[in-house]
């Protein structure tokens, strides 16, 4: 008997970054393997009129105090320590998810996402730069004229596309998002539940 | 080596039930009773420039969707089954509200909160109503006519008032918040966190 888990991510998003450093420790008790989802937060943003929680409550006092206080727990608890805040912050991630689209049925699907969670959020790169991207894919060992070429190609454009579209249609209307089977969990602050229902649909 | 918490609550706000019917399963866990602190919702919205999430959301597409699939996991989880959408909702809590500061001293306290809380979100009453409200404290056991005259005087309106503003200036923008020690957790989804709070502070 097996689980499905998707997670649906965008690298811009910095709590899927902490996702994906603490998805392994769920892999590993758990025996089950993530299935990584990309999708365009922004696509999402707009389709279900959704705006960042740092926009949402810019004006309520406490609220994003507290979301800092929530990160720095969670980092914390995870012993997260190369994270940096990418200086280039919101950084438009078409190029890169697009590339996610391609290398999805890749040998090397797993390096060009941490490959890229790596640019984006420990070295702080602008990723949205082709040639910026390109040399950090480049040195990461992945054949970057390859990735950032399909990036221009019609039929990766619209997966993208599709794929963020799918994810709004099953309930979707951020990020970080997981599915275990047909049950969603939003926030970093959920994998917790995560794991307790891939145990339970693991019987 | 004890440890304090509080739980900062409004009977208006049915995410304060919820918590409510859990708190004693963590109680008897952990073996610390939380204190119960009466706070204004409507002031600390105020004050805070705060929205309920129902407002906050309303035109997110998922979003609220999803809030109430979290609900329903919760109440499954939980095994609450008395819950009933209180009808006159958003009900107007100030009556209420200044009663619990008023009997937070008596030696009824706890027989209050509950009356109140099944008044609410079990029996469905309009709660901001004297009459009713009265009838049913009375019917709970409670000296009513105590309670509700002491809503009218200064001194306990103004401890409502000072109870809601410290809240605030702890750092809450909401409910339902717990504090244990110095540590907020705002949600009835964070009890779990509020739970290993506890035991870490317990040492």
């Amino acid at each position: 008997m097996s689980v499905t888990v998707e997670f649906h991510y965008d690298f811009g998003s910095p709590n899927t970054y902490y996702c994906h450093r603490v998805i392994p420790e769920i892999e590993r008790r758990t025996g089950i393997r993530f299935k990584y989802t990309p999708v365009l937060l922004g696509g999402i943003f707009r389709s279900t009129n959704n705006i960042p929680p740092i926009q949402q409550f810019a004006e309520v006092k406490n609220k994003l105090e507290y979301h800092a206080l929530e990160t720095a727990r969670f980092v914390k608890k995870h012993d997260i320590d190369r994270f940096v805040f990418n200086p280039a912050f919101p950084v438009n991630t078409l190029l890169l998810m697009r590339g996610a689209i391609f290398a999805s049925d890749k040998e090397y699907y797993e390096k060009y996402i941490e490959a890229s969670y790596q640019g984006m959020w420990e070295l702080g790169l602008d990723m949205s730069k082709p040639d910026l991207a390109g040399k950090h894919l480049s040195e990461s060992g992945l054949p970057a004229e390859e990735i950032l070429s399909s990036t221009q190609s019609p039929d990766v454009k619209q997966q993208l596309i599709d794929s963020t579209a799918l994810s709004v249609e099953k309930g979707n209307f951020g990020s970080p998002t997981f599915f275990v089977g047909n049950e969603m969990f939003f926030g970093k602050d959920r994998l917790y539940h995560v794991e307790e229902e891939i145990i339970k649909q693991l019987g």
